[in-house]
């Protein structure tokens, strides 16, 4: 079979976004529109991407660079170019600039940077009606009125299928009453053998009424050229809808997300409410997961066997054991360097664990408690209105209320370390550096500032006294009454 | 043209809302209904609107008082008067009520206090229907089933369509099976001449089964002296859908907020999930903002270009400057002081602005973190579990972990003064009123009630001793086993 | 009226559910899936159920054992027995092995444990269409094809109604083209005298292409035996449907959840989206109850009248006076002590009560604070980032920001008595077991572990001391980015 080369149209405006940014730089579900289709070039096994850019070509540009250098794909992501077409004279125009750059051995598929949910499975449907020697084009057929897209015309003689060759695209405005009636449309994705394409490229003109060039003449071009024109019917229009403006771009979120919910549901995990989950990114479960209303899932995250995830949690770029409980309103974000929930560990509510939290098996994490960077052994325990930052805390530790690592002084950050079954009372400050050794006590509201004895109470704080009869301030006349 | 005076029909009971508030109070987008009618009069300017009451009319009165003189309309408001129909019998009798205060050169618009979302472009074209001498019907068609709505039965002869002038208003349960199936039904929203409208209103009469005085009947008495009356068909059955139930009141919140969604995207706005975000109040956006799922909007609020929402964020009546991010999980409800978020400033998740917060240019606010009335410089930071109010924080100032402002003596309310480039220390209490010089340092776990010097360390602690091998309680047999 | 004893189906393994979990211990709306089943089986007044187990027979056996002594109709409930299935040879074989456990007198209602949604109302108008007599069959028809279904046909020569006496019930597959157009099908439901039902089960077979005995092949029976079938039919469908699947129990939680929330709304609650709501459990409302988006409520939760309910709470096993308000974020969970809030009393937002919480009326709790097992008195407050745990706390009570009861000791928990009118300044810690007086003042910052007299102001704390021009760390070179 022969070698795919991507062609991807990406030098649109997107005038109705009104965005400064590119509109192939939306993202949906957690990527940009143009890395869906890149993913679904490397997922093709494509040979080399060029992606002709135009409007933000500077920023398309540097997506499609930091792409192909990037992700777990990244040894085996397609070589990517960009061509820029200046002036945009139509969308043959646009290939015409990529055709340079591409093997006449090979077959180009063309997509577009603006319709991200393109499947490769239906991508290798249509390299394979190409086959090498046809023109294949991708046509939807939903059954209903195609209202403004071009028809596909089918062989005159030919029986109404989807294997009859066809014979033109006719645009909606140009089409006879019989054709308007036609439901077969094209979506704008085509295969073609280079070397053909070429050719019918050469021939594109632009005489019309929009001045342009159009990539739908090739299909003229061919069929005067005795060139078979094959289609490949599909008859989800979601597949190959494109997005051109905020409210298209919502649509589409919500198609996808739900489409990843009907997913993580046929592998067994239980949601409370597929329309109150939004995943961007990848979500990985294990048997007997349970996902709860309002949740946001971004990057990477793997919840094992058995994981629950209270309602309205945001967790991105952590894994998460085996019988783990994340309780409502909990904030994960493990960044670059990820963060780890042990198994069994409770977490939240209102709990929040930032990149390098690294909790334990069995570990409490409590609420309004912040782990940053820190390291918690099993059974580790911050319940309430903590602060664990550049931490390592031994197992069984009980970390008090209020109390806080004061990591940074200032310039710099230490790091707190807190040896096995150490109990540190409520509202004390630990100034790192510092070591609490094992067992010992630290008693509530001390600032503790020197390491610490193994098995010692250590305290630090002021004498207890009470000054009878003390009057309190009283109400001044034209004191602020807020609160 | 004729100056339009509205009539605002108030006084039913609203069984079905089972509820001690009257009916036309209950709010809808953050307004109540009745408010929503009178600003669509102000919108139209109105020269005066004359409320009818019944049911609930001191409360009622109260609300046409409050408006007349609020908001950022009340120079134009026109006067609003209320009129109390005691006892009810029915709508012609409410409208006979308002009468004596209608002059006679103008045109009479009547609406419901109960049919919030009629826009003020519709009654414009209803005014103009009536042109200050025919009566004129807002009707609507929207091609199903017409049920238990009065059918307009346009007049015999005349081609059907728009201009048809109407023959009558037949009640469903009186009319014949070709009637029946007419699919245009009359609103309840009425203009006409209000000398004509006074003529008829004077020959209802209540010889019907139900023994009330129907509006409707102005249209008999207007078709036998020879008024044209003319129909205004809308299709937006919304426009003039009442509340007569929680239900409905909850239908019409989502169709409003779903139109107000649409309507924020059209601008550029980009929504994780319109049917996911509730504005009750005015949010306006600049370019590039995106707001996740789950918030909820109130009061005036302005977000900047480039402002990011964090999902499950409600911000009531805030300023929110370019690039600012809010992250998840943030409450901010700036009360009648407002909040301001400078350009670039981060803050959350769990975080939490309140009346008089005031953030500069880049600040950062983190978890847990509470501010209210206090002014943060550029670049200052509370990053966790902290508590600020009614402080002054200059530039660069770092406020630690767990730091509190002790603003209250427990009876008057006193300010924290912070100059730029303190380090305030973990665990800290800055007992007001209190000024902490320039680049001066607080040592955790300090209480502070001196002012300090610029440039100083300064600590307020006691001295950390240890006692080795201590012997930590023991659990007893009865203890407490929650935690 | 004969006695009513129950069979329910449970002995499924529930493949598609991809679960360890047997299929019918799933929850909807926060009861297992037979618990509604049992549930309603008692609401019918059953002498006596018969659970037919199989796989997961441990786990169901045990949660009909815990049903049978559990909840508030504990006193009422029917006795219930289960009968292993084992091999499982067909729904006729399951109930063959309940038979023996059935006594002769009564009828016998058969019900699946997969299927939670049927009415007790429905249940028993089958019963009496059974009558002690005839077999009834619960039927369904939505006008609609009924797909995969039994159709349901009619004795011939009777009249197309309700009424005529069922000749068969006909599956899918073996159904005439003119069988398959009825859109009557059957539920799975049935009732029928025992003494007849023992005798047709006698008579099954499994000369069919599955080799298993069928339930339904009892019609065929009956019919053969001239005992008259009747069919209840229902046009509901959602009643009768099975959970299969996660994206079957996910569509059967939202379409309860609906219907809770319609129920809510017909009784006078004001929902802002009844379709983000979820009641897991019995929730009670007073009038003019406002619940915002985004709420879940769990077990036994009461709100008073004029309660309002802010967006994204989560409260479970509460009682909430009238007149309280629970503002965003608020996570309330009572657990088996229950938690109480006062009238008039204020939550949060991002407030978390625990078991044993008891705020009496007007008690504000504010941003960041826990309460688990204390109560609060008329009138305390408790505005910001604080613990109180084991408490007992005055009227009028200020207890600071940042402020802590140590009430665990390592061991052993203990309590803290804050007597009426005492003011606990910020970031105290108070060891308990410790009483503050009556009217005394706890300075800021203080670590209190002595009892401290009424009326006296006191303070543990150290002095306040300045270093001038100290000079702060500087940046290392390679220190960790990380913050």
């Amino acid at each position: 079979m022969s070698a795919v080369d991507v062609v991807i149209m990406a030098a649109g405006k997107g005038t109705r976004m009104k965005s400064k940014r590119p509109k192939v730089l939306h993202t949906l579900a957690g990527r940009p529109l143009l890395r869906h289709v890149l993913d679904s070039a490397a997922a093709l096994g494509a040979r080399q991407v060029v992606v002709v850019t135009g409007h933000g070509a500077i920023e398309v540009e540097a997506a499609c660079a930091g792409w192909a250098g990037a992700g777990v794909q990244k040894d085996s992501n397609p070589a990517v170019q960009s061509v820029r077409q200046e002036p945009q004279l139509g969308t043959g125009h646009a290939v015409q600039q990529a055709a340079p750059l591409l093997a006449d051995d090979g077959v180009t598929l063309i997509l577009n940077g603006d319709v991200p949910l393109v499947r490769p499975d239906t991508l290798r449907a249509l390299i394979a009606a190409c086959g090498g020697e046809r023109v294949a084009l991708l046509t939807v057929d939903t059954g209903e009125d195609a209202g403004a897209y071009g028809r596909i015309v089918r062989e005159a003689g030919a029986p109404a299928g989807a294997d009859a060759p066809v014979h033109a695209i006719v645009e909606a405005k140009d089409a006879s009453a019989e054709q308007r009636a036609l439901t077969e449309w094209y979506s704008g994705v085509m295969a073609a053998p280079t070397r053909l394409l070429k050719k019918y490229l050469a021939q594109l003109d632009d005489r019309n009424a929009q001045k342009e060039f159009y990539l739908t003449d090739v299909v003229k071009h061919a069929v005067a050229d005795g060139t078979p024109v094959q289609a490949l019917k599909i008859a989800d229009a979601v597949e190959v809808a494109g997005v051109n403006s905020p409210q298209q771009l919502a649509e589409l979120e919500r198609q996808t997300q739900l489409r990843t919910a009907q997913a993580l549901m046929a592998a067994g995990v239980r949601l409370a409410d597929p329309a109150r989950l939004d995943v961007r990114g990848d979500l990985t479960c294990g048997q007997d997961v349970e996902i709860d209303v309002g949740c946001i899932f971004e990057g990477r995250v793997t919840l094992g066997d058995d994981v629950r995830i209270g309602a309205h949690c945001v967790i991105a770029n952590a894994q998460i054991a085996n019988g783990a409980v994340i309780h409502p309103f909990t904030h994960i974000d493990g960044g670059q360097e990820g963060a780890q929930v042990g198994p069994g560990a409770l977490v939240g509510p209102f709990a929040r664990l930032r990149p390098g939290a690294d909790l334990g098996a069995e570990v409490h994490i409590g609420n309004f408690v912040e782990v940053k960077n820190s390291t918690l052994a099993a059974g580790a325990k911050a319940n309430h209105l903590a602060y664990l930052g550049d931490a390592t805390v031994g197992e069984r530790v009980n970390y008090g209320a209020g109390s806080i690592t004061a990591n940074y002084d200032g310039a710099n950050k230490h790091r707190t370390v807190i040896e096995a079954d150490v109990h540190v009372g409520s509202n004390c400050v630990l100034v790192a550096p510092v070591t609490l050794g094992a067992g010992g006590t630290v008693g509530g509201g001390s600032t503790i500032t020197k390491s610490t004895p193994p098995g010692a109470l250590s305290v630090a704080r002021g004498k207890q006294v009470s000054l009878p009869n003390w009057q309190r301030p009283t109400k001044k006349p034209a004191a602020d009454k807020a609160s």
